[in-house]
């Protein structure tokens, strides 16, 4: 193996669409829960959490015993969409413990496991079904990188001028500021026969915009936005892949919002160990596959649906975990809101644990996160220019080590503002309430 | 847990899109080598492989072990594309084992772990790269079922009538019969300024056409077609996702074709243990991808990197595998030969250990496919209409299992024509023949 | 011939396509300035002018006198892009009475003769120049019915569900309100890198949207989207194919808006004899099209030309007709606002020669234009639901008849709403001020 | 008025687009039958007819005549689809003379009055009336360049690199050489459910390729191709546009070829006098358009009418015309023939009056061309390389016309290939030979 810790074989043959490890420029050897450790033993803080796949943490010991005991009695790994047992398993726990007490009916298709392959099978399911050639996707909103995904997709940068079809952009709630509804724009778009818009086969949407820069939908706007669905016969896609698996406090972002989406995607956290999943929930009456119509190889990653199945009675069997979430929120907001003082013009965005800062612009936000990662923190930005410091810990982060991270972003964000340095040096403070992460983050900063 | 072993709540609430249950109906429980075992005990020799996904067989121990290992010592599971260990060691393998003997000089690129995202990333690479509009993709082409994928892809079924953009089709190999080169008329299209049809930005084909009924593209068809790619600037894609990583004899399906690809890409089998994986190989100078220009939350798969790795050192660092494929090659040809003379017509088709028996029509296939499975092997079909039955084992099928299962199929062939029914009864025999096949199939484990 | 007047071979043989005569129940003989003769000698108003392409009316005895002449001296007809001297003398006077004296340099590019053939030339050179693959247009636009104008095209009837591309819909002045301004959605759109919406190649636009309702976009609007066209490198069209050649009141329908376009398409009157004429004018740095890349065997009418230059000559020497615009506005505006108090929530829309009133229903809207027609005024309807009764008389359409058309429409509308019945005959009013007019007309009522 | 002629002032004004003027650089000032003049008083036979549009050649006198008296009455010009008097009598002459005759039933939708608005409203009929999204055309075809149309033309100049849609092309007859039938491919790229090619809507092909090069469909090829869309329910769609009205001998160039089409495109010489009229002839049980789906503002060119009814009753009521055409073909082909042996490898293309060369390359073409018009012959050139020189003089020119322009052809071959140049001075010959032509032209004037 190369000498200097595989970056050098990496760079030399990886190609350059490579991207995070520009960033973070390090050999992560392993992980547990919401800390990384370098080939060097030092430690870092993860407030990416693989871009929110991992909203239970690295290495979940349940999962990951659950996953060595399958792999030991020789389980399947690539299983198709054969009946298999741990396939049931996930099945039969994701209807008792997240669908039936939500009291929704869905039927689960699952896709190639990643997202932008749900969003394409839900986008075309819609089509069919509808027998409408379009869609509405709508500002900033990001779905995946594949052409029909694509389409969907605001972030220019990865469109690449690509020649995109069938879908409509429209506004998102607040896009054109606080006063304008732009229900009342979509719905006008869609009723008057002359608009040059075509009625959609769905809207298709995220309740936060997790890559789009932590815009939320307000519960009213959402439900205006379904009675336009329903008056009209146009799907409600809710895309749930970043915003799911409890990321904003309940296990589906838009529980608590008012509305039931007609199709729903998952997929990042749902395997709840990093493993690629995705699925597609689709109301009964849409599930119009014929058999194999949309496939894909590793529809049935049966490793996922072991870790998965795990994640379900572990997490969701109770309310223990969302009253985590819950609390883990507001000491990230608290924090966040002290930082606001910090830089001129800055706002808090989001909704339970995914939350960030505006920072108004993205050099400033590339500078504090470049320090962050100095002082052992890995945390990235979002938004249309890279403007939103984005925390993205996972959700079960032990309250020590999300203080910690939230204590290096604000002394980061002081050195990089120059604002009211710390006078008090962090180490003892880390030491006090990390101690596995204090040491190797001590001696980075 | 449902007490009808799984069937009851999967057929409940998984989608109709669901596919290859439907035709092996029983829940399996676990898998080694070439070897399915069913909830009730039952084996099952497995000749799909997962569509070719596990190339070296379920579980292979040394594969196993270090996955485990891997998460014993809490590796990474998610790794985006950080650094990694285990992405390093993978690296470094698969430039030293594979591209190094082959003169092969290639950048990797990991994209979302599925086929149909390396598809997607190649063809807008090939497209960014060329700034021409349009590909050229052949008669029975598969690709994939997202959408860039899709407009690629030949079957009508997947289509499903969406409107896709972006892809001349043009004839493969032998389309039109052995007496026309369709070299010929794809030049005369590109050159004919008034043809109707662009230069494209690349050719995307599979050396064999695994999906659509296994037709060979010979070494001098191919050839010719690479000399027009050169003589136009057309880039050549190899899509090796099911005939590469050994299927065809050798690593990559066109190394002993004379012929180069500008990129290829690699799935299905890449990992080895049938973890999603998924990667293209790009001409350095081809790589001019922006950092995460394409990207994909999974596109670090670090359990199928480890894997991968496994494979590269087991199988590929000296010739023995590659004897035993070319080995099995040979029994499994020369079993579908006599085959032949049973069905009016048949034809063998397909090369390595990628072989197959047109039947003629898809009634015909399915019905053997039937009586295979009822006699314990699991088989499938490919082609157009279904028509052909496509022997995908492991490559590494020991012998008396590979024999064993092409006796399943030789004697479901009889009792389905009605020709040269067997005299001892299919059950007596299959169990003792099943026996047979625990028996070595527990010898090479 | 057919007995019944060409009603029954006409509706037996011509394709259902078509429309106006199912409005218009009369076979037309003859026309001369403002009035249509029908075969039973009946005279019309025309208050529709051939949908504006006749705003010198029906055969100018000047034009008729030339085009005869030309004929009667074996001048050519068809004269492809030949050098001919009737277009010589039509580009010659367009310069010199057009052009030159509005300080405009524009090339002029002459297309296949309708409309939007020069829409869909204005579009190819805007994508071709930038180098970008979409356009802007706007809600309500209407630019022809081949797929590449129509793309651009707002009204779904006519859009018929084809797949159509490479248009982004932006709203027009005032499509959400008078207190929103739309330039500043635009912008957002087009600066956000995350919006999903291309910079597009060219906006292109009406400056009164003729069939969308005679909606007018105000100065101030204009300018706003002159300036982002400006500050983004997009090209500003206006399709002036309707509100141009004086429809407005002066001949291009942004000379007085503080506008200078990229490109204009003009067409209907353009030839001032209803002869089928349509051109793109283009700066000239933008004139970068090859030669005979967009081609069309009829872009020589060389008769439209000849009575093209005529209408320069006679009209737009000096302002005399000019004049005759303002005050022909005056008195229709005067009119309709006199309308507006019979019909609850009416709405005065238009300017210059392009006036409506937006009546609140296509039904009523209907209902009037028939009752006009009973009383001898061919009059139409647009906007998105037809509610906007339209007045497009010819330009020099004399003071008296001008006003005998519109008391026939305050007539209808007084009758069809029930309001304010008119005591007075009908015939004596058009006795005294219209002879010729009078007693047709007086006979339909 | 410009002293140099007209040349200069179009040169500095129209658009870099003109294309023939640069060929034939001469101010045009009048024409009759196939004589243009210029100017200077120069006489030139006209072997271009305006691309096809003068079958009758120019300015016949029983046409002009009734165009001077239509205008002298008030006739009307822009007709749209009012019910007029010249519309009846053209659509009762056509039923009676060209559709009767020969038992066709079809229904007339009058488009935009350019070629390429037919082809579109033709396209869109058969999507509308099948549900079905692609058309297929044929390589070297050519349909016109308005998006629609464009996409179904072969040409890459007109083409643009635009991202066209919707259109699968597929080998004309001949087009891989003459031992295969490309009815087999098609039909085979139709039914193979793997082909990755849609059944169209329609195919849409000229009989004989006007622009593509004169190529000629066999009536067994098309009868062919006929069964195939019969069988597969795809529309068949003759454009008739360049090979119609005449040009091949009847009135319908497929008329002698066992098929009947579902629709027909005519459009260039349908009004006999060059002026603009498209119409698209389509079965009843097609005719599915809706009011005014498809409009355009010169639907109704009614001066075009007057004339094209003029050449019904002078031309076809009879055979006299037919076989002025038949006996004009055979002097075209045998001084053709002539030709082929100065040139190499030269070949005879074309059938009826539409004639050329094959010379192998556009710089010979070229060559040629240009040395004709010196001598006083427009005569320009066909086929994706521009290499067919090509005969498309009026189906009327006088037999010394004809022929003298044929010599000139051969005069400027044997002078540009420097074979059997003539001994007397062409100049002298000429100056002869052109009194001739108008000797000839002014008897038949």
């Amino acid at each position: 193996m190369d000498t200097n810790d595989g970056r050098h074989v990496i760079n030399n043959t990886e190609s350059d669409a490579r991207g995070y490890c520009r960033s973070f420029d390090t050999v992560f050897a392993s992980a547990s829960g919401a800390i990384l450790t370098d080939t060097d033993g030092c430690e870092y803080i993860d407030f990416l959490a693989a871009c929110g796949s991992l909203n239970y943490g690295h290495n979940d010991p349940d999962m990951s015993r659950a996953l060595i005991n399958h792999i030991e009695t020789s389980g399947l790994s690539a299983g198709l969409d054969l009946y298999s047992t741990p396939k049931a398993r996930f099945i039969e726990s994701f209807k008792r413990l997240i669908l039936d007490p939500r009291q929704l009916n869905y039927r689960v298709q699952f896709t190639g496991p990643t997202g932008t392959n749900a969003v394409e099978a839900a986008l075309k399911l819609a089509r069919k079904v509808t027998g409408r050639n379009t869609v509405m996707s709508f500002t900033n909103g990001f779905h995946g990188v594949t052409l029909g995904a694509l389409a969907a997709t605001g972030n220019k940068y990865n469109r690449m001028g690509e020649a995109l079809h069938g879908v409509s952009r429209v506004p998102f709630d607040g896009y054109y500021g606080d006063d304008i509804d732009t229900t009342v724009m979509i719905e006008k778009l869609i009723t008057d026969p002359s608009s040059g818009v075509e009625t959609p086969a769905a809207f298709i949407l995220e309740t936060v915009q997790g890559e789009g820069g932590l815009n939320c939908a307000s519960a009213a706007w959402l439900q205006k936005l379904a009675a336009i669905a329903q008056r009209h016969g146009i799907l409600l896609i809710v895309d749930d892949i970043q915003a799911g698996c409890g990321r904003t406090g309940s296990f589906f972002s838009f529980e608590t919002l008012g509305i039931t989406p007609d199709m729903v995607t998952l997929s990042k956290s749902i395997s709840g160990y990093g493993l690629p999943m995705a699925l597609v929930l689709i109301k009964p009456e849409l599930d119009q596959w014929q058999p194999a119509e949309h496939n894909g190889t590793f529809r049935g990653n049966t490793h996922a649906f072991v870790t998965a199945q795990v994640t379900l009675e572990k997490y969701w069997s109770n309310n223990v975990f969302q009253q985590q979430i819950s609390g883990n929120g507001e000491i990230v907001r608290s924090h966040l809101q002290d930082l606001i003082d910090l830089i001129p013009n800055a706002r808090l965005k989001g909704r339970g644990m995914m939350n960030g800062i505006d920072v108004g612009c993205g050099q400033l936000a590339s500078k504090i996160t470049k320090q962050c990662f100095a002082h052992g923190l890995v945390i990235e930005t979002s938004g249309p220019y890279d403007e939103v410091v984005k925390v993205l810990a996972p959700l079960n982060t032990p309250e020590t080590t999300l203080v910690n991270g939230l204590e290096i972003l604000q002394r980061s964000v002081r050195q990089v503002t120059g604002k009211r340095p710390s006078v008090s040096p962090i180490k003892v403070d880390l030491d006090t309430q990390r101690n596995d992460v204090a040491l190797a983050s001590a001696i980075n900063l």
